[in-house]
């Protein structure tokens, strides 16, 4: 039986997907080859990428004079390539939001390159709430922040806007609800959430931004020569990109990301309100800054939380173990899980209750 | 009918390999969990990781004091990670030997970070040969060479050492022949040959030789916290290294590295001699150069190579178009082709030669 997948990352990936790669690695395109042992120039991978780009683009709603781009390296290689492709070489300034673990991260790579400023942090409360009331310095050459932050629970609702360049980590909610692509210059994300497995990053940047900081950037890191390439810069990923253009086209068969969000919004309700409902457990973020994707929650002190780990194990649950930063219970509900597999999570804590 | 796969990269991968990764892809372990929906910090994928390494260990000797981490970025980012490793921040010095593409694009990224020199260069003949008896200077940080030349069809048979370091690209050649490898210093190699599908890199680096360059190199790029995290600094490819794994298994299961480099010779001097041989075509690369994994051939003026193109699709052969930089054919032979493919190609060119 298929389990309750409510991991964090790398996570749940639509079963049809799933077996449409299985039979993908044996025979892809009735080629009588391997989608893994075919060069990234054939036609067949080619019209792979291209079918990529284009579901990312028609999904997102991508305006004219962006370029989508995948990439090796995870988000973390984004948070050097960042500062490499955006802050000016000489007297280069950047603002970072610093809501979690990654932002922080973020935040660390840009300081090697310049001179980027923490405008806000939620650390006094280990991150369990979005700042707000910032003020950015106009002066910034760009300003990041991380629209879901996976470890902590929390999700920018309403996006701050620099006079700058906005920048967003979404690596953990992109697809899972509708975002202005416009209101960003770039945007990035690792595929291994809400797109497919690991290996793969989506870069979905505006043209006009690039090639301005004076500064001689490694040909890797160089996000002009990967648009140029077209993502053939070098051998991309492809069973990745793969992956995720097989779930991009899912997504696309269930009425995109505006149906998606629904659904999303869906889940949320049915796991948040439970928490709260609930006499043995509450959740750590902030309400109003709760994430739709990532619900973290603890069990209120003396309770019997070995029975509970029995009890949703037993239930064909798995996942839910909190992160070490928090502590508790962390339910990951990313686009391909379904309703159910709340329900199913509901149902234990309501039956946990009654013990 | 499964195809007589010559592609050059990334290229044919055992049955029995692409059978099991399909299966995985479905139902991992017997977890009832796809191996890409789960936590690559779940036991399961950290024993992947562990195994992997340790069977590139095993089969390629690599004595005590060296690490072996699983990067992303194709060996295209190694280019640019070599130096940031390798090269002193102030007056920094590097070496390379020139022998094609690769090399040049090696050199090309070192040049960005410091005084990296070509050594010797055999771009007057269209890299047909290696060059040999040049001088390297003794005070560079390092010396570079690239192993196997995929797109010329040459191979180092006698490395040239260097006082400095030694850091060899073995892209295209690990685990084809037997290599010392306390004569290195640093080796790495894209996945997408001999190893595995797109997506990973190893990187077997000699612990002593690492921070003592006065950088202060992105984390990203930073072999040390690579090795530090055991290749869990951020979401490693696990569906890649997984394959590269079950390959590395499949290589130790025929005998290891020793048993398959006889099974490579007898594969090129199968395809070789019949070049030779054939009055029809003739090899590109000098004969004391020759790679036994891609063997460059042109047919002679005035030959009607569209019959032979027509041959040897009907042959079921697919994969062996030369590269443009070279034209004519380029018949990869990595490890997971059997000698049945390399006869076939041979069978087809006896024919056409009769017509
Ligand atoms: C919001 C966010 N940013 C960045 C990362 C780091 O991604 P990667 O492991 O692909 O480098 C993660 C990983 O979970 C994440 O959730
Ligand atoms: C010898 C060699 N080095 C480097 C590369 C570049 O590798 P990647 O595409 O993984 O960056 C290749 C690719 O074919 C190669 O054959
Ligand atoms: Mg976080
Ligand atoms: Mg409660
Ligand atoms: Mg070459
Ligand atoms: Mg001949």
């Amino acid at each position: 039986m298929k389990k309750h997948n409510f991991s964090a990352g790398p996570c749940i990936l639509p079963s049809e997907v799933l077996q449409e790669a299985a039979n993908s690695v044996l025979n892809f395109d009735n080629l009588d080859l391997s989608l893994i042992e075919i060069s990234h120039r054939s036609k067949n991978v080619v019209a792979v990428m291209d079918e990529a780009v284009a579901l990312v683009k028609e999904l997102l709603g991508v305006p004219e004079g962006y370029s989508v781009i995948f990439v090796q390296g995870g988000a973390s290689l984004q948070f050097v390539m960042t500062p490499f492709n955006l802050m000016k070489a000489e007297g280069g300034k950047a603002a970072y939001l610093n809501t979690g673990t990654w932002s922080s991260k973020a935040l660390k790579e840009a300081k090697r390159l310049g001179n980027a400023i923490e405008v806000a942090s939620s650390k006094d409360k280990n991150f369990n709430y979005i700042p707000k009331g910032f003020e950015i310095p106009s002066d910034v050459d760009y300003f990041h922040t991380t629209s879901n932050n996976t470890i902590f629970g929390t999700q920018i609702k309403d996006f701050p806007k620099a006079e700058g360049l906005n920048v967003c980590d979404m690596s953990s909610d992109i697809f899972s609800r509708q975002i202005n692509v416009a209101d960003f210059d770039m945007i990035y994300a690792g595929a291994q959430k809400n797109m497919g497995p690991a290996g793969a990053t989506v870069v979905i940047v505006k043209d006009e931004i690039l090639g301005k900081t004076g500064r001689d950037i490694p040909a890797y890191l160089d996000y002009q020569i990967h648009i140029d390439k077209e993502s053939m810069f070098n051998t991309p990923p492809v069973f990745s990109v793969y992956v995720s253009m097989l779930t991009l086209r899912w997504l696309k068969g269930i009425g995109g990301v505006a149906e998606m969000e629904k659904i999303n919004q869906a889940k949320a309700d049915l796991l948040y309100n439970e928490i709260d409902r609930n006499s043995k457990f509450y959740g750590t973020a902030e309400k109003e800054d709760r994430s739709n994707m990532n619900a973290c929650f603890l069990a209120h002190e003396g309770v019997d939380t070995a029975l509970f780990d029995e009890m949703w194990k037993a239930a064909g649950i798995s996942g839910i173990n909190g992160h070490r930063s928090v502590g508790g219970y962390r339910a990951s509900m990313y686009n391909a899980l379904p309703l159910e597999s709340v329900q199913a999570l509901v149902d234990v804590m309501q039956e946990f209750e009654k013990k």
